[in-house]
């Protein structure tokens, strides 16, 4: 059939639909949402909002970022909302790198960032984590371009002090270092603070997981007067209305009321220690993770054996098959019951395994 | 202060935030929304949504491209959703122009198209419409790359005919024609019907007028089954997870019960015809719209006196200051009542011009 497109898109990658499953059989620990509703002042604020979507939404959710400036402790220009963290990356990258300019990144993080490199025609440079996926700080010094990494990183969940990311960013005064805190509510240091002495950190953080709002796409970008500034010229090119009404009435509300999302956040916490020991118990190797989910190598079975047997019982797991992470699973932290129903599957596969040999 | 951007971004416009009032006393009829506010049935749809939110959206919008397959009679692989008619038309410009393949378009428009075109270097080519702002199919003979027109056409409000377009669509066998129909339930003939004959047609459709959505970014594209594959293949690129959940629950909501919307379009059309004589019997020239909006040249008063004056009294109009609509406003159809009260402004000013010479 003939086809419009222009010649540069066709090579790009078909879309494959990721597992789209809502059957109340399955138990979701593959894409680190979280397992808890929003707050019921986010559910009124959705519900007292929605009489008012026949109304366009204000492009520089001004009352969002109030609610925001008042929850961070920093000041109203310092923040940039978008839709989802994965508008504000992409953004980072556009904005932030070129083709002449790079992004530097561990060499096991988060996916998507290929991904926007890919689209921009941004050239990656990978820096190796440790053996034990560590992040050295020390391995960072050559790093050209844009720095970028997840603290704590995906998927293994290890996280540099705030005094680490802070010696990067004087190591590195004329490059921009983009500190992506999606996963900092549960137990890693956060960087802001040090937004006021460094104009070149942003720092990206997201409501879908701490936040219980994934399915509403929201993130924000906190950084200097400066890059922020910067990041909103581009983002009015690419997206001038921005995020929807509900998103925004939503975030308020969270920020506003934040109580409810650190009890869920210490729920997760503890769901984690009781997964982490549960899992070493059975022998397998399980990194100390500070984020929703923990990066696991299984004793006696392959990570992708044990991810189809899991998957066999309804239980959803994540396998990611790089060289590095082959032998490994990211298992996002649930209910602490959902957690029992992971060890017991996982001690029943290993157990049947030995019965059947 | 030292900037991090990347220089072919520092030339972008500086953000201009619009009027965003939202005074109980202001009747807003300068941005084309419905005065109406959603359904019954999407604000429920919306309440039993939100307590799902903590999980991630279908990026494939599965529900909601079936319930538009129903409300439309196309089948599903003819149907894009986006974050709003924008990001349609954003990728449309993305997927199927470049530097080298232009956009044509009319000389008075949609002025977002300029803004899409600016973003990615397309060059613009422009038709002028006839000196009573109709468009004429003949002048496009010569019309390149990709044809882009609303219809009805804004802010003129002037619509083409079905047969019209199927003749554009045969004389342009190899180029896309986009048809924006962002206002067309308001009693222009859709396109939508030649997409089975015509694979070079895309129609480009929103929630954010007929559908009483603008506040949640939901529009969508139809086309035949291989422009809309092309124009996935690039969103997927752009944008993963698409549409928010609650704009996916709320466009299927609206689809599956547009009874009210049809009612609400019914309305909004009388009080444009009452709009229309009672602005012609001042002496106004007023355009056959066929949009949620009138394009009428004051009489007696210049346009941006009259914007300015109905400003005073908390009626907001819109002026687009270019050459060929510097004498004109756009002035979105409210309901009766609001409509009354400006057809009320609009005497008075004229009357206190009179007597105060």
């Amino acid at each position: 059939m003939k086809t419009f497109l222009m010649p540069v898109h066709r090579a790009l990658p078909a879309y494959v639909p990721g597992t789209h499953e809502e059957s109340g059989n399955v138990i979701r620990l593959n894409t680190n949402e979280s397992p808890y509703p929003p707050s019921p002042e986010v559910l009124g604020a959705i519900a007292s909002e929605s009489s008012k979507l026949n109304f366009y939404n204000d492009p520089d959710c001004t009352v969002l970022i109030e609610a925001l400036s008042a929850h961070l402790g920093v000041g109203t220009a310092n923040i940039l909302a978008g839709n989802g963290s994965d508008q504000i990356l992409q953004l980072a990258f556009l904005a932030f790198a070129d083709g002449d300019n790079p992004v530097t990144l561990p060499d096991v993080t988060y996916s998507y960032y290929d991904l926007f490199a890919a689209l921009y025609g941004i050239p990656l440079r990978r820096i190796k984590l440790e053996p034990d996926f560590s992040m050295n700080p020390a391995a960072w010094q050559s790093a050209e371009g844009m720095l970028v990494f997840p603290n704590p990183n995906a998927p293994t969940g290890l996280a540099l002090q705030r005094s680490e990311i802070e010696g990067m960013l004087q190591a590195h005064p004329d490059q921009v270092v983009l500190v992506d805190e999606a996963y900092v509510d549960f137990g890693a240091e956060t960087a802001v603070p040090l937004i006021r002495q460094y104009p070149n950190l942003l720092v990206v953080r997201t409501f879908s997981k701490s936040g219980s709002l994934a399915g509403i796409r929201l993130g924000y970008a906190v950084g200097s007067e400066s890059l922020i500034a910067d990041l909103a010229k581009v983002r009015n090119a690419v997206d001038l209305y921005g995020v929807n009404r509900l998103a925004q009435a939503a975030g308020t509300a969270a920020c506003r009321h934040w109580t409810y999302y650190e009890e869920n956040c210490r729920r997760i916490v503890d769901a984690r220690r009781e997964t982490t020991e549960g899992l070493r118990a059975l022998g397998f190797t399980v990194t100390d993770s500070l984020g929703n989910f923990v990066f696991v190598r299984p004793a006696r079975i392959s990570a992708s054996d044990l991810q189809k047997r899991l998957m066999d019982r309804g239980i959803l797991v994540r396998h990611f098959k790089t060289e590095r992470t082959n032998d490994w699973l990211r298992i996002t932290i649930g209910t602490m019951d959902e957690m029992k129903k992971l060890l017991d599957a996982c001690r029943e596969i290993l157990n049947g395994q030995e019965e059947c040999p």
